[in-house]
């Protein structure tokens, strides 16, 4: 069995020696943020994730959700540990206190959300989505709405959910079926089918808020294919009277709950609307003008409806935090690796036998062995501080005055998003496959729980829009948007960041390598420019090798701030500051493990990039 | 659910254009091997893969195997499949006439176990294995074990299994400590736990032979930590009359069966043996004399034991047949993708659309989605031809009175052994993974079968030996075995073929990349010669490395062979032979494909590996 134990060395390194979360009371929400209360914090939410979360983690898989006479059985201990989670707050940490919240910085609320999910993913969803559906109606819904339903789901005693994907449509919204007919007292009734809900049903809580995109129809109650129609509805489970006391059942179903490769615990639901009674969120959609609207390739990540932007509100929240479950997940799986590694006793060191007392080696002397789980580490730590990084950008733009910060983090937003969800998970996917690897056999035996971790991982690099989407986002969307202005506010950081350091010769290992992966992502960036406005499909056949690439520089760029930190703090420990240096030297060799051994790909990703897509477009598709 | 064609179109590519199989009648075995007469079997094989097999594939992962009152039982369907299976011969192509076999050659038998696997790789294993075990049996056994043995394995009565692994050691045999006690009738009597063993126990034949690796004790009744007192030992589940009938049970129990990620239709058991009577393979191990023995770090590879070999035969036939189920697997998954690829309407073709009539257009038109369909597409074609040609390479070898042919054939398999079980099944698992991704969140879901495809492929991975033990066998060994004699046979085998087409200007796309490839492989080579004697964990962090980048390289090269046969083809189609343009055009984009898509990752391959082992092997191991 696995175990967990939270990595708040790591955490407190990231918030506090390099982003100085504990030194930014100035901002607004940070005030109260003291080194011992984000202590507090953090301790409190590893004592959950450890003691609460993880040991159901084998459970949910193990057991999976069940239909049973129209309500879904989420496995055995889900519910305590789900009364346990909200009545502690974990649920609402970085919500409002106007509507129960703490108010705690997003920075913070990441770090803990990390750790609910390598303790334990398909539980964490639950009040993940809650939070995203709350965020979308504070954002978005009239102040009735507002008054009758956050207050619950921020306390967690009701979950929402987010209705996207139909039987024929995922990512092309544009043919979305599910009708949403307007009644003379301002509310619709709701019909359709939607599939993939993720906690669609669960006997966790009494009412279930489902945020549902469907589609007004005209005049004529004709429904088009394309997003001018659509619109965001708030359909309970129960309806709610205004006393905010539940009333009848809705006409919405959970009629089938999917089977599925992970994240078992977690309930996928087929959810049916006949007649259920809905609310708008947003202002109603005006007739569709362009025509231009049906043909985007990545009609998900479009605004084209104004009805539709609570949902990309959420959607943006929801593809960030999908990249750090990614993360969370190589986290775990590396724990279990590395103390598997140094506990498995099995050969001998190639460089001589370094255990001769005992019958063989730890197959942590492997160099093989070695390279795996620093290919997972220096992920995982590098995106861990890219990630929070980001959000402290975000929180430094909001207070300040000038707009060209403000302009800064919000176009670093924009960019890295797709990035981070695509990069993190491929990443996460690959390390957790990494660290099943190094148990050999008893990876692919379901006692050790390692195989777990790679199913579940496996949906990241699928949902919130595949990783393809993603790709086509950023080069197809991102790129171009503001005249370029997000990639060169990207490309501006990482040469400022080489000119900080070009002087410091301890810096050299890391600036070099970084240099050489910005070069390359530059010189990607123009071909592009100069190939893929006269021929798209040079953009679309390079989109997911750019977006690696973008990632493997922007940890690059992270790795590089960290050594400077990290030789900063060993100067003082040598100094005489407590510390330990193990810890600091030890991030010094994950920095270079990255820059040695995931910066060269970058190579590889320019090569095929301005190979361009004319090979690639070449196969008639019924040869395929 | 998924579907499966068996791909004869591309095998008699294989068999017939690249590699002449019906031109050969001049080598023994292949007397026979008319067009008509392959064609027959490849089209019998076909059928049965297709419709007995393949129908039986997701019962046995729905269902697995139990262990019921002491016998396991097969998912449904499958004795009766295996019974068919066997009586139509399937099981025994390529097995000696002398044993009941057919005698078919290698090449033509990986053809049909290719299909078999795709299909249905749980079930081919019980088959797979059973072969492997009466090979080894038929180098090594005493007449008599022959005699009552071989030939009821060769017709499928009974099957064989390889027990290898133990719970507390599987790559280091050293540590085993099962053993054989000698009898004074010359039988011996085995004590100990095997683990892993697939098909350990199954309830398809009345009996199983077991192939299982023992100490002999040494005369004070010590068992050592080496491989010195190895041996290979007969231990059949029923002991076996001289007449041929079955006598009692013997001492072996299963006592459970593995709970797995995949392949569960395939009984992966725990085996006690308790005083089971089991008979010596091979001659008796003498006392071993080397300490160095004890120290080798792939000692599931090295012969240190003569006891062994029989064990080592079937390993190294079990390897190349591991890394064409990696290429089986990814055939499957290719083929269900591409069919989803073009059935599945959704968004339009950023160049504009391609089905205005329909609503949206199929995802075959996105250059992300061809890419990954052309990554598989190119990596199993040109696997397939790669894997046929070592086997054709090897009759021809057997037939040849040239010694230094005999030499080349040899040294090609001993190094290419290693690298085809890692990269294919490598490649195999990143295959199952982008032909699902294909699917989006319907891959995820259980009911298209394509997260199977991921799940079964992941073991590829493991077992034989897994794949990080592969690339040190390949590094440490086979690259330094007699002076370097095999890889500079493997690059003069390249430079030859970049003779032969240098001045053929509609060769000069795959030649260039096939030179870049091989020079960066020659460097990596070299590296190690100058910085892997004095530091060996230069060679251990790059070994991986090193095995994909030659995995890379001899793809590339059978791309080029292929491309030439292609463009003669369809010269010779231009001037009226009948045949399939468009097949051979197709052939040609792939064979691009994997020039412009592969080939650029040997870069990062020789970065990494020139970074060495020194960073890698730098951090504690407490601080992992």
């Amino acid at each position: 069995m696995p175990t967990y134990t939270a990595p708040l060395e790591d955490i407190r390194f990231v918030l506090f020696d390099y982003l100085g979360v504990d030194q930014a009371s100035h901002l607004p929400g940070f005030a109260d943020m003291s080194r011992d209360t984000i202590d507090d914090i953090l301790n409190g939410a590893a004592a959950i994730a450890e003691n609460v979360l993880h040991p159901l983690n084998r459970i949910g898989d193990e057991e999976g959700c069940h239909l049973e006479n129209g309500i879904v059985r989420t496995p055995t201990g889900f519910a305590d540990a789900y009364r346990t989670f909200c009545d502690g707050g974990w649920n609402r940490l970085s919500m409002p206190e106007s509507y129960g919240g703490f108010g705690v910085p997003a920075v913070v609320a990441m770090a803990v959300n990390e750790m609910m999910t390598s303790a334990n993913q398909a539980f964490s969803m639950y009040a993940g989505l809650t939070g995203a559906a709350s965020a979308a109606l504070m954002g978005f819904a009239p102040d009735e709405i507002k008054r009758l339903y956050i207050p619950k789901m921020v306390r967690g005693t009701w979950t929402g959910t987010m209705n996207l994907t139909e039987p024929h449509c995922g990512t092309d919204l544009r043919l979305m079926k599910t009708r949403a007919s307007e009644q003379p007292d301002d509310t619709y009734r709701i019909n359709g089918t939607k599939i993939y809900i993720s906690g669609g049903d669960q006997d966790l809580t009494e009412n279930i808020v489902h945020l549902v995109l469907a589609k007004i129809p005209d005049e004529h109650g004709q429904v088009r294919d394309d997003l001018g129609q659509v619109n965001l509805f708030l359909v309970p489970k129960f309806l709610v009277n205004s006393d905010g006391t539940l009333g009848p059942r809705n006409g919405v179903t959970c009629t089938a709950v999917e089977r599925k490769m992970g994240i078992k615990g977690n309930a996928t639901a087929v959810l049916v609307y006949e007649n259920a009674i809905g609310y708008r969120i947003g202002p109603k959609p005006e007739a569709s003008t362009t025509k231009g609207a049906t043909d985007s390739p990545v009609a998900t990540t479009a605004p084209r409806s104004r009805g539709m932007a609570g949902m990309f509100a959420m959607m943006n929240m929801a593809r960030l935090g999908v990249g750090f479950q990614g993360m969370a997940q190589a986290e775990i799986a590396y724990q279990n690796a590395a103390q598997y590694a140094r506990d498995r006793l099995q050969a001998r060191s190639i460089s001589g036998v370094k255990n001769p007392e005992l019958p063989a080696d730890p197959i942590i002397v492997h160099p093989d062995v070695r390279r795996m789980l620093l290919n997972i580490r220096s992920f995982v730590e590098g995106a861990r501080a890219l990630g929070l990084w980001l959000a402290m950008e975000n929180a430094r733009a909001r207070a300040a005055q000038d707009e060209s910060v403000k302009n800064r983090a919000q176009d670093l937003g924009d960019l890295l998003t797709p990035v981070i969800k695509a990069f993190f998970t491929d990443m996460g996917f690959e390390s957790t496959n990494a660290a099943m690897q190094c148990f050999g056999g008893a990876g692919y035996v379901r006692d050790t729980g390692m195989e777990q971790f790679v199913r579940d991982a496996r949906i990241l690099q699928i949902y919130e829009g595949t990783n393809g989407v993603q790709a086509l986002d950023l080069v197809g969307r991102k790129l171009s948007a503001k005249g370029g202005r997000a990639a060169m506010t990207f490309f501006q950081l990482i040469h400022s960041t080489i000119n900080t350091y070009s002087a410091d010769e301890r810096m050299a290992a890391f600036i070099a390598p970084l240099k050489t992966a910005v070069d390359r992502l530059q010189r990607a960036t123009m071909w592009f420019a100069a190939n893929a406005r006269a021929y798209p499909d040079n953009a679309g056949a390079g989109a997911s090798e750019y977006l690696r690439m973008m990632g493997i520089t922007a940890i690059a760029l992270t790795w590089t701030e960290l050594a400077a930190v990290s030789l900063r703090r060993i100067a003082e420990i040598e100094s005489g500051t407590p510390g330990r240096r193990d810890f600091y030297q030890a991030k010094l060799i994950c920095a270079r493990h990255w820059m040695e051994r995931m910066v060269p790909e970058t190579a590889a990703q320019l090569d095929r990039i301005e190979a361009g897509g004319e090979n690639i477009m070449k196969m008639h598709a019924d040869i395929f």
